[in-house]
C-alpha cells in the first residue's frame, strides 16, 4: 500500500537546480566590479548622485554582460515611479521578452559623499555603540548607503540588468577588529546561480571587538575575489588609473602594469621607473583611498587574478570590463592601471 | 619567555559580549509588531506612502519603547536629506546624548501598493525564473518594496528609533513551496542584542521548488514569533480589528476576542455570536489579505503569545502598542481584536 501511495503522489522534482548545492557556484563568474564612490557620486556634494556618470558605468555594463545592445531588445527592470516603466511593462509579455543569458558579474559599489559625512562625524568605524551619537551615526548611515545603493540598483536595472541590492549588515557580515570575520556568502551565491547580479556595497557593520565599524567597498571585493575567483577585477575610478604621484600633479606619471609577487612585494613594470613609489606618502586622497585599493588589489592579483583600475565612463572603462585587455594585449592607447600576479598563467 | 610574552600582550577583551554566543537573544523581546502595507500607504495609490499615518505609527512607536518624548531628550537618526538633520546633528555630542535604554522590538511591515503591481504583472510569486518577465519583475518587485523599507526605516530613524532595514532575501531566507525554509535568524538577534530594532519587509525571495515567490510580511511574522518569543505581538492595519464581515458592511460586527485552542480550533469569546465566523468567506479583502493574518495570528496565539490586531495611528493601537491591554483588563472602550490561546497563563 505505502508503494501504491508513493506512486500516486510523488514528491515534486525540484525544479530549482541550483539548491541542489547550496552555496556551491554553479555558473562561470567573469568579473567583479567596484564602483568607486568617487566615480558615482559628486564626492564635494553631499547625497549627491553623478548621474550622467552612473548611467554611463550602467550602459557599459550592460554592453560587458553582452545583454543586447539594441533598445527594442533588452527589458527595463525598474517599474517604479517615475521612470514610468509601468506603461512600458503593461505592454510586454513573456512570449515577447528577450531571453537573459548574461555572463554572471556581481557589483559592489562604495558610499562616495553618500554615508561619509554621518560615519565620521559620529565615529562609527571607531566602534562604541553604547554612545548614543555612534549608535544614532550607525542608524544614518546605513540609511545613506542603502539610499545609494537603491538608487545604482535602479540605474542598473534600468538597462536591464537583473541586480538584486543586498546589504552586507542584512547578509550577517560582520567584522572582528575591523577585519572581515563572519561573511556567509551563501546567499550571494545562490542569487548569481539563479542568473542575477548582487549589487552589494561599503556599510556599517557590527565588529566582534569594538562594537561596530565600517566595511568598505574595497575590501568586500578582496574577500568576494577570493572565495569566488572571478576572472577578472575592475575597479571604477574617476582617474585613469594609478599614478606615481597625485594626478593633479602635471607632472604625474601612470603606471601601466604593477606585478605582485608571491610574498606581497611588487614592481612596477611599465613604464620603468627609477624609483619605487611609496604609496603611503604618495596617497591620492586624504581619506587614504588609493592606498587601501592598491593593497586590496595586491591581495587579488596575488590569487592570480587580473586587476584593472580605470577612469569610469571611458572607452577604456569599456574594454576593461568586457575582458579585452589582457596581459598580452595591452594596447598602446588605452590608460589604465593593470595590477597582476607574477606567475605566468 | 612564553609566559613573559603573553603577559605584555594579552589578547584584547571583546567588548561586545554579545558575539560571545552568537545567535541567542539576550536582551527581553516585548513585542513584534506588524505595520500593515493597508495602514502605512495608500491602497489605491501605485507607490504612494500614507505620510500622516507612517508619521502617527512612528511616534506611536517610539513612545511604546519609552524613547523620553519631549523633543529635547531624543536624538534624530536620519541625517540624510532633505531631512535637514545635518545642522542639527552638528551641534550634537555624545555627552549630550540622551541615552538609548529602549525595550526591544522587531518591526515587520507588508507592502501595500509597494510592490504589489510589479508581483501580480510578472507572476513572481508563481515562479518561473527562467521566464524573463518573471526575473525582471523579480527585480522590479524588489526596488519596489526596498524603496518602502527605506521610507519606513527614515520615518521610525527620525523619531530616535534606532532601525536597521533587514531586507528577507539579503538576509538570505528562502522558501520551498512557499513555505519559510532557510532562514537563519542569528544577524537578526545580533542586531537586537546590540540595541537596535531590525524593520523586516515582505519580500520577493528564492524558492527551492518554483524557482521564486513572495514571502508575506504576516508568514514573516509568525517565524520570528515562533522562533523569538516576544511577550505580544501587534498587528496595525487600516480597520478596528476583525469583524464578522466585511467592516464596509453597516452590520458588521468587530470580534473582540477569539481564543485558539491547542488543536487549532478556535471560537469567538467576545461578543458571543450565535453563529461560527467563516473567514474563508468573510474575507476582508480579495487579496485575502484578513484570513492569511488571523491564521499567522493563530498559530502564534497557540504558542502562549497574545495577538492584538488594531487600527493604526489611533489611541487604541497605542495602547496595545505598550502591552496595556492584557487579557484581564481589556477596556470597554478599547477597540481591538485580542486573538490568544485558551491556556490561562
Amino acid at each position: 500500500m505505502r508503494g501504491d501511495e508513493s506512486e500516486k503522489e510523488p514528491p515534486p522534482p525540484p525544479q530549482n537546480p541550483s539548491f541542489g548545492c547550496r552555496g556551491i557556484l554553479n555558473r562561470h563568474l567573469r568579473c567583479i566590479v567596484k564602483l568607486g564612490g568617487a566615480a558615482i557620486t559628486c564626492k564635494n556634494e553631499i547625497e549627491t548622485i553623478n548621474e550622467e556618470n552612473l548611467k554611463m558605468v550602467s550602459l557599459q555594463l550592460r554592453r560587458a554582460m553582452a545583454i543586447p545592445d539594441s533598445s527594442d531588445e533588452f527589458l527595463g527592470m525598474n517599474w517604479s515611479k517615475p521612470d514610468g516603466g509601468l506603461d512600458y511593462v503593461s505592454e510586454v509579455e513573456n512570449d515577447g521578452c528577450p531571453k537573459l543569458d548574461l555572463d554572471s558579474f556581481v557589483i559592489v559599489h562604495g558610499a562616495g559623499s553618500f554615508g561619509h559625512f554621518q560615519a565620521s562625524k559620529s565615529g562609527v568605524h571607531k566602534g562604541g555603540l553604547h554612545l548614543p551619537l555612534v549608535k544614532a551615526g550607525f542608524v544614518a548611515t546605513r540609511i545613506s548607503v542603502t539610499s545609494l545603493n537603491l538608487e545604482v540598483v535602479k540605474a542598473l536595472a534600468r538597462e536591464g540588468i537583473p541586480s538584486l541590492g543586498m546589504s552586507p549588515l542584512a547578509c550577517g557580515w560582520s567584522t572582528v577588529g575591523r577585519n572581515m570575520a563572519s561573511a556567509d556568502i551563501s546567499h550571494v551565491i545562490e542569487v548569481i546561480n539563479n542568473g542575477f547580479v548582487p549589487v552589494l556595497h561599503g556599510d556599517a557593520v557590527l565588529d566582534d571587538l569594538q562594537g561596530c565599524t565600517i566595511l568598505s567597498g574595497d575590501v568586500i571585493i578582496r574577500y568576494l575575489a577570493q572565495q569566488l575567483r572571478p576572472d577578472y577585477v575592475v575597479f571604477l575610478t574617476d582617474v585613469f588609473g594609478v599614478y606615481d604621484r597625485p594626478p593633479t600633479d602635471p607632472s604625474a606619471i601612470l603606471l601601466r602594469e604593477i606585478v605582485v609577487n608571491e610574498d606581497g612585494s611588487w614592481h612596477i613594470l611599465n613604464p620603468t621607473v627609477a624609483e619605487q613609489v611609496d604609496f603611503t606618502v604618495a596617497a591620492h586622497d586624504t581619506t587614504g583611498g588609493m592606498v587601501t585599493k592598491i593593497s586590496e588589489a595586491a591581495m587579488i592579483a596575488k590569487l592570480g587574478i587580473d586587476v584593472y583600475i580605470v577612469k569610469a565612463g571611458t572607452s577604456h572603462s569599456l574594454r576593461a570590463l568586457k575582458g579585452e585587455m589582457t596581459r598580452d594585449n595591452i594596447a598602446g592607447d588605452w590608460l589604465g592601471t593593470i595590477i597582476r600576479g607574477s606567475k605566468t598563467v
